[in-house]
């Protein structure tokens, strides 16, 4: 397995598949979205079935591209939903509708993607200009106060993904605002247990450790100077956050900060789907439909 | 009132005040601290009292030096507590003592420095490379969750402190993961009731505005892009945080990634409290002791 350290890796290992990804992408009405598809068919990363209204779709159909004509957006997240479920499809994308009608649809018991009893998530990679390897994190969207079993699932989907990108042994930090494990925050109990599980092998070969503040996790400085010892050793393939409101100020600080490269996608889902937000670029899309295609078809 | 926008300029306003501040240092028996206490001794930015045992205490008493000799440390808390109750010191300064123990003299209802009723809260100073004026937040480490009271307090702390430094109309950011107010998460709704109170003018000119994320409170752009029309106009001069998970994220993140220096400081108590924590450099120590400072002697 090819170890990617950045997106271009990613994206350059896909185009050299022999065959390509099929992607399915709900109302591609809007410039944003359009931009990102043309990018992953030159970069010869999928073929695409654009569902939506033909009318605001800037494609012809060809080899690499089929029009599905449902000019209705609720139908139209349907329609796309049930390629996925029948495996006519690899990847969804959402375009020009909203994040919740594209939900309704993939959440629906009868004929959406999300087997009974599965978690449902979401990842973000980051490419932080200076870090050797890509960083990944959850939940920074999907899961506002994650329980033990959610915890579990957020904590195997993470590595996962790591060994679909090349990394052997998965490092990931299990984060909180002090190492103490205490009753007073019961997440601290969760990790505690989930350490354990992983310790006993539940996620194979992985670290799990925690809890550790951020800078412990990804600095191999500050655990020193903290007297901390973890495995993790500051050097983490992945954060596992606390609560949504930890992961989305990450996720908003390293984007401002550091004008890192983030990529991400919803899985637990049949396929997983990629739900671009407003203001990210056509080159963090194209990256979270690189990060989406490299998970599926692995 | 003169707006600092780095510490630089915060320290040499304390240096050129007529009269110094005082300041009570519980068990400076550490290398760090004791740097932290030279370099201030030699910007002129305070007295002090050392309370500890002299045998480690590498300094000698002269015009802006005392020794109290109390070698216990829990008996050294109390006593620089009560130095702080009677009007002696402006500022208390933590050494090499365990938190818990200075905290414990510190909230002792009989002898202690928080007043009944009041809200104890931590805000923390930063600045950030490349940005034009410091950041301030709250609450990155003291308060869990905070409920509608504390954050209340924290806001108010956080524009008193801002107005200390210059800022005529302070701008706060209240964060969330989202710009929706919903009773998903109630801190939302802590947070409609707050805007209200400081539009009705409860905190004096100042703008605050939330749920926003901290993108969008930091970066012009981000609103922009996403159509979010804040008077904080991505510009933010504070941010309160909806929990100390997502503080402590950011505290951590931003010292990571932005090389930022951090000051922090106790609030709520008689006279602020500087509680460094292991891996803080001196600068940062200084720094957090010229914060105090400017706040205790406003």
């Amino acid at each position: 397995m090819q170890f990617h350290n950045d997106f271009d890796s990613i994206i350059a290992s896909l185009a050299a598949r022999s065959e390509r990804a099929r992607v399915a992408v709900v109302c591609p009405h809007d410039e944003h979205t359009c931009e990102a598809v043309a990018d992953a068919i030159k970069a010869s990363l999928a073929d695409f079935v654009l569902v939506g209204d033909p009318a605001r779709i800037p494609f012809a159909a060809d080899e690499h591209v089929s029009i599905v004509n449902i000019p209705d957006n609720d139908a139209a997240c349907a329609a796309a939903v049930a390629l996925a479920r029948e495996g006519k499809v690899d990847v969804l994308m959402k375009g020009l509708v909203n994040t919740d009608n594209l939900l309704r649809a993939i959440l629906n018991k009868e004929t959406g993607i999300l087997p009974r009893g599965t978690v449902m998530s979401h990842i973000t990679a980051a490419q932080i200009p200076g870090r050797h390897k890509l960083l990944l994190f959850s939940d920074a969207c999907v899961i506002p106060f994650p329980n033990d079993e959610q915890f579990a699932a957020i904590t195997g989907y993470l590595i996962d993904t790591l060994r679909t990108l090349g990394v052997e042994q998965p490092r990931v930090a299990l984060t909180h605002c002090t190492e103490k494990t205490s009753p007073k925050f019961p997440i601290t109990l969760s990790y505690a247990m989930l350490k354990e599980q992983c310790a006993a092998g539940a996620m194979g070969n992985a670290i799990v450790d925690g809890p550790m503040d951020v800078k412990t996790a990804l600095d191999p400085e500050s655990g020193a100077i903290k007297g901390i010892v973890s495995p993790v050793n500051g050097d983490a393939d992945a954060i596992v956050f606390p609560d949504i409101e930890a992961g989305n100020t990450f996720y908003k600080t390293i984007s401002w900060l550091a004008h890192a490269t983030m990529a991400g996608m919803i899985v637990g889902t049949q396929v997983p789907v990629v739900l671009p937000s407003r203001g990210d670029s056509s080159r963090s899309k194209l990256c979270s439909l690189a990060l989406a295609i490299s998970v599926a078809r692995h």
